[in-house]
């Protein structure tokens, strides 16, 4: 009789593992319940739009497909005789919380302004076999709560069970800006990847894509207006994103809840419009790379050209007004002086206006911004932006602070709104060595390798005083893509790049109140990396299967 | 008119660039070459053995169906011209060289004993459209051969095509030992994958595949005469290799040229043997695995009971017997000390025999030893056996050094056979972070991240004499499976995996005579990873597409 309490209490615990990112408030008893074959998800939903339809469609087909074991020695064995007592579970009720205004597409909750956005979500399991209610006040949380659900089923035999019944979680997020950016440029990724990934921030509750879609190396952003730009800069013909792939993409994301944040990065980053405009690009060339730029090829926007900010408003305008929402990156990180220094056209167009540098960069930061405000458009800039070119931008300008965690401080004393996206936490692409072509001991710039547990040791409100907290909007994971494509994408991206959805939608605190634990939340981490792993994302493994199997015992202090 | 000898000159620049590893001789013309719609590759080779027309079909199925375009601006279209006016092959002729024995099958070739093999081949390809030749001594020369073929070939809209015509290579290894080591016990690989990497290692020549096929966390390996190892120390019923497994996976190894070097690490790595004997394993349990291991589960086999060793035989027998293979590799590193110490069996039976730890040691190698070599293996080992154990072994056993590449003076010095392993160049999952799970700041124990950089910059010479150079059979990467499995095998794997296949195919020089050079190298490394890419491999990039298109421009020295 001890030895089955104990049983009980093992199996306590391990239902918790479920869920990733944990929700903030969670009740459970200890009780299993199963999937009825009959069981269904019932939209009961006034006018519901038909993407809340079909997610609940998509929750539907991944609770009976996907046919996730447990991570534990015997794979849910021992579950089988509290299983075979438990209730069977007929349905999941969707249903708008009392007080709700009209329901709105998901896709049009997903793309309101960064802030304004409601994902909370309340979620009740009964023990009884009564149907499960989820309920939120808008179709977003009600996603949200869909994804949750997904999360807490295991299959042993014919059996779809859960554990941990009853159940009520009651959940939103604590930050509002939770985000994956992948770089399209370096390497090319299709369409069906980029689906892929989306699929993946889905599941965790990330909501924005941050897509870094060109660089220097190629343009694969077809822009109708400006078709030299892709013809002459992308990789191939076939290597390119088509305006029915964006407005695809866009639609794919917000339907799950995701918002694009696009970024052109200028005025540096940009030497492959060098391929077809080579009047606006100084310094172009791959010679002396080493003095021009961090990586080949070098490049830069001649900024001080009138005709150059012309050229960047209209690209702006030509791509910013393909998304529905309000964040736009226009990038700004890493110019290099010694292009412009060296750029005969700049220099004479600096002395024809009687501008310094810095004055010039302001001049054409104040006018393409106006351009991305003047159709509704806020914009984001890396950190350089405000700190090392000081620019004196609106304090709505979104800042992504990048090459140290402990710049954030600077940039919240300005007063600027923030995203974590320090390379010191963030970057996953750091630790795979230098890619230059002749060098033996070359590291990557910013070793070592970011490993899941360093991401989530990352306090959101590192660099911040409590009176600057809410200039914290979140944060998010960062693929750089030097040398990934879609070959090794899924393995670098995941799990790593979703610790972060636990440290912004959780919060500094787990769902027990307590501050969230690495140790705690590996059981958790493995789950929903085997979860992807049915679904076929080729997520990495964290641990030899024989620690996933047995929580703890390959900890440390174990 | 000198535009077009430019061409030309790039042209045959460019051409090298499709063979990895570089053959050891190589004289090349400057002619395009076209493969006609009829080609066929005609084994005339009297009896010839069905493995060797079968590999025949298999370089003529990917041939035609690879699709792999030049990596070059364009993708080939400058070559058009070329390749319009180019000759028509219509043929490969298979043949054993004047006086070659009786050809034998290569699976019979691949698993004499190492440093006995004949890899050698001579091709010649005449840019006259009249049938290329490819002769050897062996089946297992032929076979070479025959993926040296496969690599010189691009498609450009309809065409397949070669440049460089007329060609001769005239080939055979530097060292007779090119492997590659995949470990199966921290993580599961299926049949599918293993045969996918002996796919890649045969396309580069790779000739020993090391198995580290179980180890403390998992025993995957289905033995029919103790089939409890398996049934309580496989990950599940369904991970694990049987008896038919391996011979399907022996066989096909053996027919791809490559020999199965299978290891039962012992007496260390061996915990997992605790699940169905606890009698034979000391310090089992993972409460204080910091204290008796190097990583969880603590384990080591009680090499001074007589029972164990005489277990140990008869599992080294039972196994060692179901591959064709010489080599058979008993591991014996990180032996760790306090675990014996702490034993009181182990104390205990040493007490009763009068022995010391050292003395039990060798008897217990002495005797498992040779049980291997009463069914004709020859073991090999990690060097703590006869470096911190220093174990007088006999001079035929074939020693790893893993720990460092500055331990192979030692182990020269002692006589021994050498195998390069070590750590610090060749060790493929190093620099990918701690995996204990509750330490943010850990680190992985070997960084950094081992580069193909790195790996190419090897010098199979190192750490040994003139005299001592004999003694170098080769080497191999390894790839230790705490953070893979099936989900991210190829690109940790590859390309990376692939770059020692030239260090020790092609050794010290180029095909031109002169030192071999990474700058050179890169270019070559580029075609056979999207080769494998084209064949379903999914190997990581090495650089943005931008380098990858246009040789040397993202070179340091650029």
């Amino acid at each position: 009789m001890v030895r089955v309490v104990a049983l009980v209490v093992a199996v306590f615990v391990a239902e918790v593992a479920a869920l990733w990112p944990a929700p903030r408030q969670l009740q459970k008893g200890s009780s299993a319940l199963r999937l009825s074959s009959a069981f269904s998800i019932n939209v009961k939903v006034p006018n519901a739009p038909g993407d809340l339809h079909d997610a609940a469609g998509r929750a539907a087909y991944w609770i009976k497909n996907e046919k996730m074991e447990r991570l534990v020695v015997g794979r849910g064995a021992a579950d089988a005789k509290a299983v075979a007592a438990s209730k069977w579970l007929s349905g999941l009720n969707v249903v708008l919380a009392p007080g709700a205004l009209k329901a709105l597409p998901i896709a049009s909750e997903s793309v309101k302004a960064v802030g304004t956005r409601d994902e909370g979500y309340t979620l009740t399991i009964p023990a009884t076999g009564a149907p499960a209610t989820l309920s939120a006040n808008t179709t977003l949380g009600l996603l949200r709560g869909l994804t949750t659900f997904q999360q807490l089923w295991f299959v042993h035999g014919s059996d779809t069970y859960m554990l941990g019944a009853p159940m009520t979680i009651t959940d939103a997020p604590a930050f509002p800006y939770r985000g994956f950016m992948l770089d399209t440029a370096r390497n090319f990724y299709p369409v069906a990847d980029i689906k892929r990934t989306l699929d993946v921030m889905s599941l965790v509750k990330l909501n924005v894509f941050h897509w870094h879609i060109v660089d220097s190396q190629s343009f694969p952003l077809v822009v109708p207006s400006m078709p030299e730009l892709s013809s002459k800069g992308a990789y191939g013909s076939s290597m390119v994103y088509t305006p029915a792939d964006i407005a695809d993409i866009s639609k794919y994301a917000a339907v799950r809840g995701i918002d694009i944040m696009l970024e052109i990065d200028t005025p540096g980053h940009t030497s492959v419009i060098s391929q077809a405009h080579p009047e606006f690009v100084a310094c172009p060339g791959f010679d002396t790379w080493q003095h021009w730029a961090n990586e080949p090829p070098p490049g830069q926007l001649r900024l001080a050209n009138t005709s150059v900010i012309d050229f960047t408003s209209k690209l702006f305008k030509a791509v910013a007004s393909q998304l529905p929402g309000k964040l736009f990156s226009t990038g700004g990180d890493e110019i290099n002086a010694a292009c412009y220094t060296e750029d005969a056209v700049t220099q004479a167009a600096l002395k024809a206006s009687g501008l310094t540098f810095s004055q010039a960069l302001q001049t054409f930061t104040d006018k393409t911004h106006a351009t991305l405000r003047g159709i509704g458009k806020t914009p984001a800039v890396w950190e350089e932006m405000v700190l090392d070119n000081a620019l004196p931008l609106p304090k709505d300008t979104v800042v992504l602070v990048w090459i140290s965690s402990q710049n954030v401080a600077s940039v919240a004393s300005k007063g600027y709104r923030i995203v974590h996206a320090a390379s010191d936490f963030f970057y996953l692409d750091c630790g795979l060595g230098g890619w230059v072509g002749d060098c033996a001991g070359c590291n990557s710039w910013c070793e070592p390798y970011k490993t899941w547990q360093k991401i989530y040791s990352f306090d959101p409100f590192n660099g911040t005083t409590a009176d600057q907290a809410h200039l914290v909007l979140g944060g998010e994971a960062l693929l750089w893509s030097e040398q990934t494509d879609a070959a090794s994408l899924d393995d670098t991206a995941w799990p790593r790049g979703i610790t972060q959805a636990e440290v912004f939608w959780t919060g500094a605190n787990g769902s027990d109140g307590k501050p969230r634990s690495g140790q705690e939340a590996l059981p958790r981490l493995h789950d929903i990396r085997f979860r992807l792993v049915q679904r076929g994302v080729r997520a990495r493994a964290l641990q030899p299967l024989y620690c996933a199997l047995r929580d703890g015992v390959c900890d440390l202090n174990a």
